[in-house]
């Protein structure tokens, strides 16, 4: 095949694709050489978004394998495999097993009008689920729930059914309270306990109310934490990681706070060491900034116990968040916040009268499940079944060397490889019909990528398929990384 | 009492509040009359909360009898009533009966520390409650929430309990598309609904997404339009109201789309005439706008068939919206949007992946009071409930010669009253202890008042206390409308 690098790459690319993309690909001398790889990055995965947006690309056609298209424009391989591999996550793109990467029968964006209603139900479950860091669906504790449901919903006083508390139930309140200070150590009254749907939902309300104009979050986390953050008005400026979780010694004096996973860094699995919990707390104190804790999986721990919240460091300077969307499902929408008293009014009153978000029906039977030890009972059936995982995943790992760290709680772990392998990687699992992701991801756009690594959800697979879903796993890997005896035996 | 108009009325303020507060009132020559009037009350209520807000007004202070006040200051009593009224009902002040307006423990806004962490439990049930258009509480069908609790629970597939789909779940998406279209006449595929927590949420979303940058409000409407409207970036401009219903003649050609109430006027209760059905849709259709439809209350007819949902003149033009707010509970956080296809995609991706909102748990329940009649038959019982209550008020009202109007549906009524008098009314209503609120409270902001009224919800009353609470009312409005024979006998 002739490369036309440097001549005229989107007359290329129109060629392949049968439309017309107009590709940014000329270099400009004041860039980096990072920066030029960025920009042509951006630039195929804009031309390739509108083209599909607009029609050009109609939903079902094939676009050509990465290889080639990278050898036609110039762009390394991995460049092209890594902005497949996002455009297949934003759902413009499908990649299935021997029918090549194809544009998704739902990617298309625009308002004129269609024949066929759209339906976000063609979107089928991957044969082997690693997504990401999901609870087993199968472990909900259903007789748990309806019990709980004929309990609760008896003994509510009339008025429980009448317009919400933006606050959260009192009796969700105070349940809460007593769990978070019994099994995380949090230290809280009910009145400091605000009720939302989600973590997400909590964050953009924190963003709206008591952020300043910039915060800080780890390089690596959660894009929902980053969006989230955004759409409330505030700026998300990005502090490195290390083997002792966050530096927050690298914390900018621009920010009015930071947002951390001190329990269990999201997605690394490092625990913020001891010397950094009190070096944060005391950063936050003297300069009268906050520290936000989002203790997404804090029960999650299985060779010893729990570490605490860092909350209970410093009630004063840290806002503390979870949910029960890894303890019990996402299905069932309750989250928390515990804020520092003076700030309990402000982000009531920010989510406006008469909109409890939450379904207080819902609010009453989580209390109950709580109040009833339901729900401890609960979390450690759930800690059991989830170390069985974890030891059948690095059993099987370890006997091909390679190290898995920071897997000592949750519902994933990260598998480090190359830098250059790990788009190569994402986009043959999506070709295998493997559901993971890569480190990438996860990345703060302004971070340099330094390490790779596949984040794999170890959760989710159901109890008949782990150990062929943890193979396959394998196999793909064997794949790129041959010097490891990584073939499943 | 001397009066000091003209000289130097802020003096005067802060000798009767013991604070200094600053009032604009110095008339500006090329001002209205109507001008210098709103900016003389926007004056007060700005100069009030924040000295409410900065502390020199400390939770508990009494303020003055609003005569006073307007005696002292030259502001028409009316004005200064409707001050205090504006903040009685933001949370600033409260009022009760024998003991005058204070201002409230819970109204600081202010993020300084303070020693006792903040509750909104303080908030006491008012003794009459005419809050408005809320279901009666004592309505809920537990024991059909349990029934369907147990049977949704059991039989879900495990992949309900994991991340929901922001879609909405597709068995509450089939039963609410054959409900719909069974009980509102809606033409809809379960594929056109979107599931969101509150109609609130679900014209965020519009906003965020299809609206262009200004839309069209009845004059008068639910303030939580507006604002859900305006915090997704749109503009919200009014459109008069008369004895058919929105004047949708007079749309302005700058409006993307138009939000009604065709069903039953919120808050006059007038359906939207025939005449004006056909001509916004045909409105819609030539100039490529869009209606939106909030069927807020569509079921709770009381003299005869419903009137069928307008979606259905038009479901290419037509984004219908609904909610088990008024049908259920508010304490169940499940709405819908019906969309026109094209606009699926769009609305469901603007959501955000993994972001089910509602709990997917509580969507099966409703599937299964759906699909089993339980819904149906409270929806029958409800009306029934209501429009005994309805017929006892308006019974009540025709002894003294009140006509009420637009009562053949829904959980609320508007008593006219002279404008200048709906103030008056709605303060003295708070000193009595009877929750209501005045018309004015629900008139867009650039709408000069022209009538008066005062919205009464009967649904909210508890069944032993309704006949009190009646007399309580008539009791008021005989203070202010003495020549009708008002007082109860």
């Amino acid at each position: 095949m002739e490369s036309r690098v440097n001549s005229d790459p989107w007359t290329v690319v129109a060629e392949r694709l049968g439309t017309d993309l107009y590709l940014d690909l000329q270099p400009d001398p004041t860039e980096t050489a990072r920066g030029r790889g960025a920009r042509r990055r951006q630039s195929l995965a804009s031309a390739l978004r509108e083209a599909i947006d607009d029609g050009r690309l109609p939903p079902g056609t094939r676009v050509p394998p990465y290889r080639s298209l990278a050898a036609d424009t110039g762009l390394a391989r991995g460049t092209v495999a890594a902005v497949y591999q996002e455009l297949v996550a934003e759902g413009w793109l499908v990649a299935r097993q021997g029918s090549g990467t194809r544009v998704a029968d739902t990617a298309q964006r625009t308002t004129a009008p269609r024949l066929t209603p759209a339906s976000s139900s063609v979107r089928s479950a991957p044969r082997h689920d690693f997504s990401l860091g999901q609870p087993n669906p199968s472990l909900f504790p259903r007789r748990d729930w309806i019990a709980a449901t004929r309990r609760a919903v008896t003994a509510a006083p009339d008025d429980a059914f009448g317009p919400g508390d933006p606050h959260g139930h009192p009796a969700l309140r105070t349940s809460l309270a007593a769990y978070l200070s019994r099994a995380r150590g949090v230290r809280t009254t009910p009145d400091q306990i605000v009720v939302t749907t989600s973590v997400k939902s909590a964050l953009e309300l924190l963003s709206r109310t008591v952020f300043d104009t910039t915060i800080a979050v780890e390089s690596h986390g959660l894009p929902f934490h980053r969006q989230a953050v955004e759409r409330g008005g505030t700026a998300a400026v990005p502090i490195p990681i290390d083997g002792g979780g966050a530096v927050v010694d690298a914390l900018p004096h621009s920010v009015s706070a930071v947002l951390l996973t001190p329990s269990h860094q999201y997605p690394t699995g490092i625990a913020l060491s001891p010397t950094r919990r009190t070096a944060v707390i005391e950063w936050a104190r003297t300069s009268g900034r906050l520290i936000v804790e989002d203790d997404y999986d804090g029960e999650l721990r299985y060779d010893r116990e729990p570490v605490g919240a860092l909350q209970a460091l410093g009630p004063d300077a840290v806002i503390y968040t979870g949910s029960v969307s890894k303890s019990l499902s996402p299905a069932v929408r309750i989250a928390w916040l515990v804020l520092p008293p003076p700030m309990v009014d402000t982000v009531v009153q920010a989510k406006g009268i008469r909109e409890p978000d939450a379904s207080v029906v819902d609010q009453l039977i989580l209390a109950d499940l709580i109040d009833t030890g339901a729900y401890d009972r609960h979390i450690r059936r759930s800690r059991q079944f989830y170390r069985r995982r974890r030891d059948v995943l690095t059993a099987r790992l370890a006997r091909t060397g390679v190290d898995v760290p920071g897997i000592a709680a949750g519902l994933h772990a990260v598998i480090p490889v190359p830098a250059d392998i790990e788009p190569l990687i994402a986009a043959e699992a999506a070709r295998r019909d493997i559901a993971l992701v890569g480190l990438s991801g996860f990345r703060h756009p302004d971070v340099p990528q330094e390490s790779g690594g596949i984040v794999v959800g170890f959760g989710t697979p159901s109890a008949s398929s782990f150990t062929t879903d943890v193979d396959a796993l394998l196999d793909l890997l064997a794949d790129y990384l041959p010097n490891r005896r990584l073939r499943a035996e």
